[in-house]
């Protein structure tokens, strides 16, 4: 059940196919997930969703694939989106993350949730030695 | 402005002096950040908080501490937290994170919340190649 | 699967009854949705909760009925309220929202997605002339 | 105080000139607020940022300017996204909201929180008439 | 700094003036706080917050006034709105809330932080017997 | 469908074993709920979890069950997390919540919904009176 009716064919709007392509290739797999299939009902949000996902966590970047999942994973946990922690979880395991990571990894994000509450519920000030010019 | 009152002379308390000396000896500093100098009102509170941080956070474990800390930066935002976010931050760069990975850092942050929002308004159905039993 | 236990006959109790008619007749329809019957088993929660949505959503006011749904929708994503997504994107589509219009919805409540976690990751100070009575 | 540090004279990089003589333009004046100022510490960032906004919010479109920033500002509240808040508040007055529609679009806002939490602790399930695929 | 501008003379309007009176009368003190003196820009507005908020928490209703100040609270915090959280704190603590109870609080405030990222992670399935139909 | 393989046979590993027989004893039944099922992959993670859970949520403490469970079940309405609302809406009513308590509960946490939004979109400056310091 969704709010966006999937399209029939959809590879027979040439823009849709030119993405479908890179994923497959880029994934090297003909899977293509529920995400890109809806999206493409709008060539235009599909190729802006895509480009923007394709060059920051399907290419060489700065940081590992890895640790670039493991973030992303911890964003979507802390937004409550089903589809993407199910999505980037995946991912992170398809980018190396064993299971005693994935469970350490839990614990960062528990640990990070329960003092966000603490500190949300005390309002204590920041500290100066925290602000970006101070810490240069 | 807070919604606690920091207590006076708080070390005075033997199990926060405890607590202290542990923080100052772990980070190489005599600087006592705000978040436990206001939980020393609760010597069960903040040794509860300080246990789960410090034997996660400032102990060596699976993960590297500039990924663990990234991961928690990333929850930190996604939840609003201010003090977090400044806190983290900062523990982000002092256990290495570049100016540049802070900049990709961000491109993951904001990319995540991106499609979370997508995600969460399209409600497309998970794919059953995310299942945990099939991922085996 | 639900937290509350919808009751039979919701219509014996008259207070419910009114309500009951009074959604039929302001939508045309003979069916009541989940929320109202469910909500059917505490008769004030389910007259105060129908005022509200009820003097704001389906009466004529300031706003168009299709802005009015597309800024509740867009709430609903952002709180990650699965029913509320649902019923709201019905809403908008009752109301007009066409799907070019739909796709260009999801782009801005995306895109907001994607510079709200950015911001709250650089912690930027707001511009004086943001504050209200600067803007005068 | 903020967790980027903003850099001396960003207009000396052509790419953030480009930018900036952009935003300077399409707005009408030469004021440049802070986001895109602490942003300039990284081209590549800002140019993605503001791609995705301008094309969507500085841009005609489908949906008119107001009802756009509204939509746009509704996210935003609901993430708790203090900058966001301010700036897109000035935008929509900018945009021709007036007082009494600020007032009927808080009304509208403060009902989504309403309901979204109420859905939230009910777990109602979603009706099937607001599957895409039967609203058709 | 705020997005709405507080109005000169409030109560010469005299739906704001009952309103304030009625604040006035029942928390005893002539101090009249920031949310009800900014919401006096728009009669309606006040009046539908302060109806739903003194029938609620100004009212002796089932559950004593300082549950109510806590589960109020307790919400308000996961949604990081700093005013509220300040308000609250201080709403529960007149209403009786010890500073022993207010540390506890905050435990169970941050281990309900804890789990939720926990199982938002996990999504596991959830089970039969805390459906409410079974618990009957 | 979960990101978790429960495993087999959990018991087999005596510390996830005490940990059972813990909750079994505690909660007067042999069911062992899905949360700790699936937790029991990782005995450290478990162990953790259910230190912070058992001490404060099945321990006598100074706040009594029920309002332990109501302000537990409160953060987990905001955060959206489904398995948190169903189990501890379960517990609660285990710990007595009547179902009028219920229904007045909803409202509460609705009407915090409600005005969290509100705040968070005015962004009025928080009152001088609400600083801990002050309220002494």
């Amino acid at each position: 059940m969704s709010t966006i009716n999937p399209i029939n064919n959809p590879e027979d709007n040439p823009r849709v196919k030119v993405v479908f392509d890179e994923i497959r290739q880029l994934r090297g797999t003909d899977y293509i997930n529920n995400l890109w299939r809806y999206l493409a009902m709008d060539a235009d949000l599909l190729e802006n969703v895509w480009t923007d996902v394709r060059d920051l966590m399907a290419t060489e970047t700065l940081l590992d694939f890895k640790t670039k999942e493991m973030v992303y994973l911890a964003v979507s946990i802390a937004n409550a989106c089903q589809y993407c922690v199910h999505s980037h979880t995946a991912a992170a395991k398809a980018r190396g993350m064993t299971d005693p990571e994935h469970a350490e990894f839990l614990r960062i994000v528990m640990t990070a949730g329960k003092t966000n509450h603490l500190l949300n519920a005390m309002q204590v000030p920041v500290d100066n030695i925290f602000d970006a010019e101070q810490v240069l």
